[in-house]
């Protein structure tokens, strides 16, 4: 299996989607290599058929999409630990994506992106620069100002997630599942770029992101990052 | 089996948490009275054990707590559909109940609660009052204030649900599940005291919801509230 991730400067792996998929492969015991990939090497990968990664080559198989891989790696390969644990599981993890998508990724994007536009190449920066501004209406500059005053709210945000972790070691109880994953490719993205402080010390979701940085021998603290 | 049910004048049943509990004994096919209870007679329900509702007394047992008696049904009554879909829709359940206690009814309450004071007793009013003031430490009239204005931002708050509705006809996927019934107790808490509208008619969490008021030959349909 060949997993198309996205790389920064060096050997910087920055994607939160490409972050849920790593864990994914690491949970289901499923040896693979990853490609590092820029975003202006995504329009080449394999015949140029997909323009997102995460994408997973899977013998004949590519899998875009990082919801898609999971589902995808629980159906082919039953014998590793379940992603999702039933199908209740699968339906309520939509609803995770979705949370963190909009709420979480919104919080948190304006308060990194000057950080992840420093870890980028010279060619990348263009790339994401225009992409994104066309797609905000604004300069990037614009979107990231005020991040002291986002920084204040951002702890009342995530209000659903510590209330969670606060009963329970992990999003999926006693053991992580996937929708651990989503939720830790998003604080694993602001570590990977971002020396800024999201979490206190005594926040439950600080606990539970170290947690998750020890989870399969410390595949998410072996990343270069900010600590 | 016998649901200690909070009641408001006449027959009016308000109660975010009950309606999950009415809700999923009917997923579960599982007979049952209901006990009308005011918030004054909660301290008088099972020789004073309780101080909430829902309350269920199952044979000898009295569970207490909505996911309680959630988790009770679905474990002594393993018969009837599942109301999680396994031991992952128990663990992402709780996230759903996270955001709908923290964002979904902290959304609602100030929009409704003048609606909820209208439709109880003389006597729940006084509780009502006090208690709440008390615990948000503002008078009731001072909380709901500027009920416009919280109607414009409430839709933007649903995001994480109307994109799940967007993709499934239901929270829990192709058919109804425990945590339909967490955020359809929301929308229910509020069609039977408020004539707000909170929703418009392109939403699909309006869809949504029309189908959960059809669901167990419209038990949710058939309580007396605002359409």
């Amino acid at each position: 299996m060949v997993l198309y991730d996205l790389v920064g400067q060096g050997d910087r792996r920055f994607s939160p989607h490409c972050w849920r998929t790593r864990m994914a492969l690491a949970h289901k015991g499923l040896a693979h290599e990853t490609r590092p990939t820029r975003f202006t090497e995504i329009p080449m990968i394999a015949g140029a058929t997909c323009r997102t990664v995460p994408a997973l080559q899977d013998g004949e198989r590519l899998v875009v999409d990082s919801h898609a891989i999971a589902l995808h790696l629980d159906r082919a390969y039953p014998a590793g630990p379940s992603l999702f644990g039933g199908s209740g599981g699968v339906a309520l993890t939509r609803f995770v994506e979705n949370w963190c998508a909009g709420v979480l990724h919104g919080a948190l994007f304006p308060m990194i992106l000057m950080d992840i536009y420093q870890h980028l190449t010279e060619e990348d920066r263009s790339y994401f620069r225009s992409s994104r501004e066309k797609r905000l209406g604004r300069t990037l500059e614009e979107v990231s100002a005020d991040r002291d005053a986002r920084l204040e709210s951002f702890a009342a945000t995530l209000q659903p997630l510590r209330a969670t972790l606060q009963d329970a070691p992990f999003v999926g109880g006693d053991a992580p599942l996937y929708a651990d994953y989503v939720v830790f490719g998003a604080f694993q993205w602001a570590r990977t770029v971002s020396p800024v402080r999201l979490l206190t010390d005594q926040d439950p979701v600080k606990a539970w992101f170290e947690r998750c940085l020890d989870l399969h021998d410390g595949l998410g603290r072996r990343a270069p990052g900010y600590d």
